[in-house]
Formats: C-alpha cells, sequence, structure tokens
C-alpha cells in the first residue's frame, strides 16, 4: 500500500465532500440559497458539537477562574453606540457606477494585488485609481462610501428611531453588560474570565470562501478581566494557551498556524496589542483566530452610558478600579473549517484513489461503523446488531451500515473520517472476534467482542 | 428536623434566586434591559447545557432514526412566504386610544376573564365591546389589527424590498428546507426524524412571566417524516416518549404536566391535531411543550414554491409521495423554567428557613462543593485543595468555597442545587474520611476519600 499526497486540495474539494456527505449545506439551498449562510447537517453539527463542548471543556470548565454565560443576540441598542459600533463596525464599499454594484473596495484592491493594510478610504480610492481597478464586470467604480454591517431590526409594535435594535456583531458585548451581575453573584478573585459561545451577523457585502466569510456565523470567545499592571504576562499566558488548543486538541500542525502582529493602523480602535492567528487554508493564509488586549475600552465606555459603577474592588481593600480585559476569541465555523482541511487526505489504497478525513478521534463525528459482511444472512445481521447496540450505548455515535459491499462502506466511511470499522463475518459467530479496519492506515485486525470497546477508544 | 413548604412559591422568588444566584440575568440589564431579552449566568448556562445534552441525546444520539442539523437563523424569505409565515404569523392587536400605546387583544381579554379560545379578530373586538374592557391605563380601546410577528431585516448593501429577510420564527422550516438533503446524503428509511436546537425570535408585544413569553427564545424539536397511513401510531409514539422525557430525564411529577386536546379552531392552519403539554407553573397552568400533526403542509408548500420535488421514493419500489411529519416542539427555556419551578423548595432545617432546588443530580449545574472547615488552616487548605482537583477532574464541575461559616457554605449551595457539600475536617488529616453531606435531607456523613466519586455519582 502506497500514501500519495495526489494534489494540492481545494476549497471546492472540501465543499464538495461536506455538502455530498451531510456536514455543510448551502442556506435555503431549494430556493437557490441566500448568500453569506450555511447549514450544518447531520455530521457537521456532530463535529460542531465535539468541537464547542472541547472548547468549553478546555477554556471553561476544566479551569476554576472562568464563567461562562449565554447572552441574548438582540441587545439594547444602547450597547452598541457605547461600544462604538453604530458609529463605526464599517466595511469600505464602492459601486459600479454602470450596474450600481456595491463591491468590498478592500477586496478589489487585494484581488489586484494591492496590500490594503493600513489604509483608509480615502487612500483605497486613491489606490483603486493609479492601479486602474475595474468591477468585475469591467466598469468604472465610483461613489465609495464606508458600509455599517450591523444588522438593523425593529422591536415592539410601532416602527421608529426609538425601537430600532440590532442583531449583535459580536457576543464580546454581552460578557461586558453582565460583568457586574457575574461579581455581584460569584464575587471572583481578580484576574478572571467571563466566556460565551454564540451567534454573530455582520451584513457582510460580499460572503466568500465556503463558511470563511460568511453573515451569520458562531463565536466562541471569553473576556478575561485583569490588572492591567500584569496585561504582558496576561498577554502571553493566552498566546500559549490557544497554540495548545490548536495543536493538542485540534490537531493542528504547528507549521500551520502563524502569528500575524497586528500593526497600530490595522489594529481595532480599541485595542493596544492585536496577535492574528492565521491558519493555511486551501485559499491561503487566513485569519483563524485573534487575540487582543482591549483595555478598559469597553467597560469604561459601559460605565459612562448606563451610569452604573463597573469598578472591581480588590478583597485585600486596596482601591477599587475597572478592569482591563485580554480577549481570546475563537470562529466556530473557522475552525470546523481548519479541521476539515486538515483532515482531508487523498491517497491510494492498493491502486485505487480514496478520499478520507484524519480527523482526531475524539472530534470524529462518527466513532465507529458497524456492518454485517452479507446483508441477506439473517444470523450475520443480528450479531452485527448486536454489537452496534452495545457500542452505541458504550462510545457514542455509531453508524449502522449494510448496504453494497465492504469496499463501498470503508470509502463511505473513510469520507466522514470514522476511525474504526467492524465487520461481523462467519468467524464472529464461531470465536466472538470481529475485523476492525482503521481509517488512517486501511489495515484490518481481529479483535474479540469484549476487547472492541479498549480498542476504539 | 422538618420539612415544611411554607407557602405558594411564586414567580418573582424564581426570578429573584435565578438572579441572585447568577443563574438568569435581564437582558442589558445595565440599561434598563430590553423587553423580553434574558441573559443566562454562569449556573443558568451550565443548567441548560445539561438540558440540551439530555435533550440531544434522548431524542437524536440514542436513537437511530434521528438526524441532528443546525439551520441558519437568516433564511431566505421565499422559505416564510412558502410557510404562510409572512401572511398568517399574527397576533390581534388593539390600541389604547389616547396614550396610542398597543396591547395583545387576547390578553386584555383573558384578564378580563373571558377565554379567548377559537376567537377571531372580529369576534375579540365584539367580547371588548360587549364587557366594556378597557386599557390598562383605563382609556378606551379602538384600531384593532393583526400585527406579524417576525422580525424584519435588510441583508447587502441595498436597503430594498427584494434584499427584506426575516429572522427565523420558528426552527421547524429549517427541517423542512433540508429534508431533501438529509435524503440525498443518507438516503434514511421511513420513517425518520430531522432534529435542532437553536434560536428563534418572535416580536411579542407585550413579553412577561420571566423567561415564558419572551422575544427571543431556544426552541429543540424535530419534524418525523411519516407515511401519512400511520400516522395516528406514530403521533401516539411520540405522545408517550415526551411524557418519559418529562418524568424520567427532567424528574417533573405526572401529576404537574396536563394534556390540552387543542381544538380545530385554536390549532395551527397546517395542523390536523395538535395536543399542548401544559405545566404547573407558580402563575398557572400554561403551555410547556406542543405535539403537532403538520401533515404534508409544508413540503407540499415548499416543493410548490421552489420547484423542486420533495417527494420519498420508498426502497421496495413502490410509489413516490409527499412524507407527513410529526412535530413534538420542546421550549428550552421554559423547560429550564419548569425544572427550576419544580425544583425551589422552602423548608426548615433545625428552625431555620431554607432555601433549596432540589434539581435531579444528572441536571444540577454543580456536581459538588467542597470546603476546608477553617479558611486559615494552611493545612486543611492544602487537603480540600487537592480533593478538590481530583473530583473536578472525575465528575466535572466542582465548586470551591471557602467564604463564611459552613452553614453559610451550605445555604448558598442549597439555593444553587448542588447535591453534595464536602467538608475537610481535621478528621481527614488523620483518617482519610470527609463529611458529605446531603442537599435533600440535610444529613452528614463520613465518607473516605477514595469513596467520594462513586458516593457522589
Amino acid at each position: 500500500m502506497l500514501f500519495i499526497m495526489s494534489k494540492n486540495i481545494s476549497l471546492d474539494d472540501i465543499a464538495s465532500l461536506a455538502k455530498r456527505r451531510g456536514f455543510i449545506y448551502q442556506g435555503s439551498e431549494i430556493y437557490g440559497g441566500l448568500a453569506g449562510t450555511w447549514d450544518y447537517g447531520p455530521l457537521g453539527v456532530t463535529l460542531k458539537r465535539n468541537l464547542v463542548n472541547a472548547w468549553w471543556k478546555f477554556f471553561v470548565e476544566s479551569r476554576d477562574d472562568m464563567y461562562g454565560i449565554d447572552s441574548a443576540i438582540l441587545m439594547n441598542p444602547k450597547v452598541w453606540i457605547a461600544s462604538g459600533h453604530v458609529a463605526g463596525f464599517t466595511d469600505p464599499l464602492i459601486e459600479d457606477v454602470k450596474t450600481k454594484k456595491r463591491y468590498r473596495l478592500d477586496h478589489l484592491l487585494e484581488d489586484a494585488g494591492v496590500d490594503v493594510k493600513g489604509m483608509d478610504l480615502a487612500a483605497m480610492v486613491a489606490a483603486i485609481q493609479e492601479k486602474g481597478v475595474k468591477s468585475p464586470d469591467g466598469n468604472e467604480l465610483g461613489n465609495p462610501a464606508n458600509f455599517n454591517m450591523l444588522f438593523r431590526t425593529s422591536i415592539g409594535a410601532v416602527e421608529d428611531e426609538a425601537s430600532t435594535v440590532y442583531l449583535r456583531g459580536e457576543t464580546a458585548q454581552g460578557m461586558f453588560t453582565n460583568f457586574k451581575n457575574v461579581v455581584d453573584s460569584f464575587y471572583p478573585d481578580l484576574p478572571f474570565g467571563v466566556a460565551q459561545v454564540g451567534k454573530a451577523f455582520r451584513n457582510e457585502i460580499s460572503p466568500r470562501d465556503f463558511i470563511f466569510r460568511v453573515r451569520e456565523f458562531e463565536i466562541a470567545e471569553f473576556e478575561y478581566f485583569i490588572n492591567p499592571e500584569n496585561w504582558e504576562a496576561e498577554f502571553e499566558k493566552w498566546r500559549v494557551a490557544m497554540h495548545q488548543w490548536c495543536e493538542e486538541i485540534l490537531g493542528l500542525p504547528a507549521e500551520k498556524v502563524h502569528e500575524l502582529e497586528v500593526s497600530k493602523e490595522d489594529r481595532a480602535h480599541y485595542s493596544k496589542r492585536t496577535i492574528d492567528f492565521e491558519f493555511d487554508f486551501p485559499f491561503g493564509k487566513k485569519e483563524l483566530y485573534g487575540l487582543a488586549y482591549r483595555t478598559d475600552f469597553d467597560l469604561n465606555n459601559h460605565q459612562r452610558d448606563s451610569g452604573k459603577n463597573l469598578e472591581y474592588r480588590p478583597k485585600d481593600g486596596s482601591p477599587a478600579f475597572v478592569p482591563h480585559v485580554i480577549e481570546p476569541t475563537f470562529g466556530v465555523d473557522r475552525t470546523l473549517m481548519a479541521v476539515l482541511c486538515n483532515s482531508y487526505t487523498e491517497d491510494e489504497v492498493n491502486g485505487e484513489k480514496r478520499i478520507f478525513l484524519k480527523l482526531p478521534k475524539h472530534l470524529a463525528p462518527v466513532k465507529a461503523c458497524v456492518s454485517p459482511l452479507l446483508k441477506n444472512k439473517p444470523e450475520l445481521a443480528a450479531k452485527a446488531r448486536e454489537v452496534y447496540s452495545m457500542l452505541k450505548k458504550e462510545i457514542g455515535v455509531v453508524m449502522w451500515d449494510d448496504n453494497g459491499n465492504i469496499g463501498k462502506r470503508y470509502r463511505r466511511q473513510d469520507e466522514i473520517g470514522t476511525p474504526a470499522c467492524i465487520v461481523i463475518d462467519f468467524q464472529t459467530l464461531e470465536d466472538g472476534t470481529v475485523t476492525v479496519r482503521d481509517r488512517d492506515t486501511a489495515q484490518q485486525t481481529r479483535v474479540s467482542i469484549s476487547e472492541l470497546e479498549n480498542t476504539i477508544a
């Protein structure tokens, strides 16, 4: 047997497998979709649950200093005024003067090979002119503007200014607005973190790259409240922990995860230091995670606008102060995408090409597949059902498959990353052993049924 | 020791405990809130996770016929036209002619003791006049209308009719629009279900009763696709399973869960039979869950509007047909509320009043609390930390508490429903035993540390 990486994989390879095998479908697909939305299918939702549960365990449950919350998507609009989103949560847009279609100015420039880092709207417009960049339809571009990405809606029975609310553009504000609640309920020692996993929304003008740049996405993040004196050490602590998460839990190779020190010009207005964690996706080195030192920007703004005291009172009696925060942010969809891309493998087994997902076992949506060697032999099927039921109770998600021949079943399970395929054959009826076929090596071994749980786990 | 149920508990008792102890906070509280939104605090999010995970295991993972999904909140607007929501997802409103405030017509009538079952808008207006019902401010009422509860927003850079989208008013449509995807990826045998847990939104005019009637809520439900010939048996199967869930997993007493057979006039337009599962909340017998036979209404509409074939092709070669569905729906927030209300207990221990949550152990957010008897004895604190770390690794969420005296710590843990409080005292240092105090009986027993995990689990 020979392993060959036959070609560079593309995003289309991943998206095609994701759809075919029930990981990810286009949102509202039967109606031609809705740009920038995606639906997780049965295997995708299980993979995502495994990822989120692993994150929650790693960053929240296993720690003594982390407090989970789940705040509402709809928040009082004053939150987004205080946070600066109503004024500044914008993307630069420019219009095709003929078709009136609007495009992301920075994307057009990037596609034309221009590095837009640090450019403001005026600089980008100048670059468009200098380079002679046209719209994708070949027309002139004009009428540039900053476009606010918050989705707006109205609450209550009367549509007027006072009832405008926004879909949250980030989950972080829920942690800031609940800072006082958590302190009042638990009076934790500083430093401590408030964490949540939830949906956020951005009215992206040009969603693209599969589930990478979308309008509705899931974020796992925490605000880690600190004494500002210690910010550098705390920042470093989380930088290391984020790499540990990538390597130990997600199985992403260290050489595919890069740090980008974000320059002052490119940092968000509230940040004094930001590192982007970039991953080598098939379409390039792109942002996976962020680590930002947000200072006391948000708590100060909320204290000012809400009139509530958001200071922390140290237990040793020293003066109260507004804590600063370190914020590690993890896109859940991007995490899933990185894991899928990293696992996607093509090789040859006995001269035949195969695709398989080399997922870490603890993340694989299906832990094992059970089959009778032949479908039409009742004694094999009965024994196989017995093994299936036993494993399902013991190790969670187990699949049953008796369609087609064994080779086809293996291929199907390879494509969804099932670590072990168990086949019940005539020898099973004699000596209580089954074959266990390993996803990565494609090798079969015989194992007794009583040893099966240990072998798989 | 004597147990006394000292009074009828009220919703205020529950809400007050939920806030004080970090289960549930008002949404956007520091800004005076946003009506109909709530944030889950550290204990609430853990309780909710335990509930959702139990639901997923019971209805999805442990079964062979269930396919989980996670579809986007933003969907193509054609979905909501086909489903009938754009035309008919309405509440009857009426205006205070003086203040111009709007009220739910049915709520005003119910508050005036009128049974509104089966009434349409005209009948309700007639009842208002007949009974002489006034607005809560004592003014005349006029200008009745049906108000659409879908939240609307705009997608893309141009706000016009074509770019209007809705926040989903129910999660069910995601299962219908993915019916074909699931069949194509997995080709399951009929009957099978498609399940999801996720947020839905309704622009309720008068949110009320804590987390009962809100604008943003979480739904766990599935569409169970069947051959219409079997609908009565399938309906019955799920009716029984829903009771099993309430009693065996949630610990709700059978006598507090009531079935209401919904009359033809009060059923949703798509339903041929609906049972509401009502629970005895402190504010009355109110809807907890629903079980509906939705027929082929939704798949037929989507087939017509999308032009896609949504038939199921039986494996035995018999003719293809559009399946019907049975839909069991579980409000996650209402589940949590029912569990909280059912657990809330007041009694007397040694003459002192105490409040405790009699939560089923597998749902309790904190499984155990570990304390040193005295805070300022380093040898006790060190041993207690050792026990704490061991248990945290073995059984999950464990709390550390060394504040105040032991009695106060017990009261705090009682209020959050922690089943076991473990105290390390001087005897621990001699013989390796600790005291384990039981939440429900308030009795202490001595247990050796090596037996602790078994005792608690």
